[in-house]
């Protein structure tokens, strides 16, 4: 869906290298991130990249291609470390807990929060299902829908008791109770100021994990 | 916050009464929910709704005084019975369980949902934190946190064994599961086609209180 980055093609104007793809994608999340897609213009990205429009639109062509790349950039590296660890669990003698299959969604997410740049893409990913654009479902089905159902076959194998609706009921509250959690930090600190610290990377993961963990289990 | 409707006012232009606030708060809910608060223009909700511009104006004052009455009008409904039902519960012999406290918090949006009208606010609520205007966060203090401040003192009546900062992490759990689950029909389309459904108002209520009970139980 995105189109590779950093392509070599003949003619390519000048100012190309100097990760100035890169910037282009950071200048691009800020901005999409803050004001959607629709507020947002080719143009200010450009500037806030320092490049012309013109090399923007070697590299991303349409502004749907740039949202497409910033989008799939972050979340291709969540899928892929969340399906490297479900691999790994699966691969030990003992099979996994729930606890395990959780911590395993959940923990490259919890990661990203830690830096500016990852609490970034955590904001435009919460907006998009506001975007009026259809481009939005299709994209989020493109990078997600094949790691999630990985998930729930997986915890339908540690779970063997829940029913086929059951496992993917809970894993939609999984997803809705980690991503409320993760992308509207001012409404935790109305309802808990000084009570629960969102930027301690360990409590968030043992909250969340302790929460979802028993959810599904519940029969 | 919200300006009283119906307030009679000495030269209030012709076309008053015949439910006229309650079909612009209608139009309005629609507009808003459909295109956000900056998309949104005054003249199109008048033109939906049947009335000039100066009607709209005499009732509502400005965009935002329009925004905050048609986010205060179900939103109040939904705080007066989530605390009527608490009350009742707490009024009984016997100590409720965790399963009274969560199912009284959740019904009157489960109802919601049954209608048309219900869903269009809880699409508005849903995009609520998107939305660029200081004024929202403000409106969803005003309009919910006295209440769920009550719930989760009820939590930490019903479960005792839970610690102060527990309490507020389940209770924010607990917000993100529904309101997920809830606001998002089409991401619970694509993960569980023809497996989750959405129409069923007793297999909502009923999975998302066993899954956010048992979390909150979690020690």
């Amino acid at each position: 869906m995105s189109r590779s980055v950093e392509k070599k093609r003949p003619g390519r104007p000048e100012g190309t290298g100097d990760n100035a793809s890169e910037r282009i994608l950071d200048a691009a999340e800020t901005e999409f991130s803050q004001n959607g897609y629709s507020e947002t213009s080719l143009r200010i990205i450009a500037r806030q990249a320092g490049v012309t429009q013109a090399l923007l639109s070697y590299y991303f062509g349409s502004k749907q291609g740039l949202y497409e790349s910033v989008f799939m950039r972050r979340s291709q590296a969540i899928v892929q470390e969340r399906e490297e660890s479900l691999a790994e669990l699966f691969s030990r003698k003992k099979t996994p807990q729930v606890e395990d299959v959780v911590r395993a969604f959940l923990k490259p997410t919890v990661v990203l929060r830690e830096t500016e740049e990852g609490r970034r893409f955590l904001r435009l990913q919460a907006r998009l299902h506001t975007e009026p654009l259809e481009v939005a479902y299709k994209l989020r089905e493109a990078a997600y829908t094949s790691s999630t159902k990985k998930y729930i076959e997986a915890l339908a194998r540690v779970c063997p008791e829940l029913s086929d609706k059951d496992v993917h009921w809970k894993m939609v509250l999984m997803i809705g109770a980690y991503l409320y959690a993760f992308s509207d930090n001012h409404r935790l600190d109305e309802i808990a100021p000084n009570i629960c610290d969102l930027k301690d990377t360990e409590e968030i993961l043992e909250q969340i994990t302790k929460f979802v963990s028993a959810g599904i289990k519940a029969k």
